[in-house]
Order: C-alpha cells, then structure tokens, then sequence
C-alpha cells in the first residue's frame, strides 16, 4: 500500500504535465518574498545537491542556475515541501538581486487598487 | 507607447494560457510561507475587493474562497505583485491552519536528502 504524498516521509515530487513543479524563494532571515520560479526532475536534482538554487527556464526551454550570468546565486539554507509535494520552499542566502530590475526582491510593488506603489 | 509590465505603477496580471496566475500565501507577522494556490480574473478581483483570499480551484473548476467549508479564512493583510505581473503575494491573517491536513502551513516537511523530516 502506498503512503500518500501528505503523509510520506520520502521525496516524490509531483510535477505537472509539462514536468514542472513551483519553486518559492524567500530570504532565509528576513522572510521577504524573493521571487518564483519553475523546476523540471533536473532543476530539483541539482538544487538540492549543489545547494544553489537552479531552475527550468521555460523562455530559454533550458536548466537555469540563478545568477549564473549576474553571479547573483542563490545559497539554499533549507529546502521544504508541500503537502501534495508539487511545490518547493526554498529559504535562501542571496548573494544580489532577485529581480532583473535589480530590486532586491521581485515584489517590489504593492497593490492598492489598481495602483501599484513601490514601498 | 505601453508601460512594460516591470515599470508600470498599474496593476495589469498576465495570467497564463489557462487564464490563471500563481498566489503565494505568507503569514503577515511571522513570514512563514503558508500555501500556493491559483487565481483566475475573477478570483483576484474577489481577493483584492473582499480582502479574503479567493482562488480558483483547478480540480473543482470554480471558485474558492479559502476557508468556505473549514472557517479557515485567509483575511489579507496585503497584496503585492511580482515584475512581470503574473504572481501575486498575499500577506494575511490566518484564521485557522492553511493545509488541509490540519498543519499551519502546507510545507510541514523539510528536505534531507530523499527523506522528508517533520520539524
């Protein structure tokens, strides 16, 4: 009899039909959102042994390590699983910017209303 | 001549070829990283106008308001938007456990390896 995925104690992520599951980044100390990202078999493979963040880059249809051309890498201080395991918590140490805006994080803007305001 | 969706300081979701966008749910005092889940138009707009986090339930194929059945609600303290526009993180109150196993957040489980350890 198989355990379900909520009650396993054994990685066996659920990828979606293009092989994919979400990864969610956060700062390791302070907690703040970084950013998302996508994940193949391959991605998660590498995150988890070379313990820098690496994803699927759908645009470029190719693995991805962050800050592989910014030096922007992603340090995983810890790695955690949801429920359905079909989505990555990743707690990081980054070494720059998340966003392409050079924001620190990719959530640089709030929503009110209709309005987006940078604070 | 448009605004990029990166630059603007008007809310405009891209939501994807389903017509869904990703919403990342973290608790507004301690950051912990509590549930993914998507949203359609219509379930954004609901989030953003009742302050009641509200998503779009691809197994039911409707809406979902967090906590309709459980009193689990999920109140938003507040909403953020990433560069390109197609994630969105809601800040919010808890008024009962995000998982529907009963744990306070989905990522209950860390990885260590293949293993995945309740802590």
């Amino acid at each position: 009899m198989n355990v379900p995925r909520d009650a396993s104690s054994t990685l066996d992520p659920k990828f979606d039909s293009n092989g994919l599951l979400t990864a969610v980044l956060t700062h390791h100390q302070s907690g703040a959102l970084l950013m998302i990202a996508h994940m193949n078999e391959e991605a998660l493979a590498t995150t988890l042994e070379s313990g820098e963040a690496t994803f699927f880059s759908r645009s470029r249809g190719r693995l991805w390590k962050k800050g592989e051309t910014s030096g922007h890498v992603m340090r995983v201080v810890e790695a955690r699983i949801d429920c359905d395991q079909d989505c990555v918590w990743l707690k990081v140490e980054p070494a720059g910017p998340a966003c392409h805006t050079g924001a620190d994080t990719c959530f640089f803007r709030r929503i009110d209303g209709t309005t987006l305001v940078r604070d």
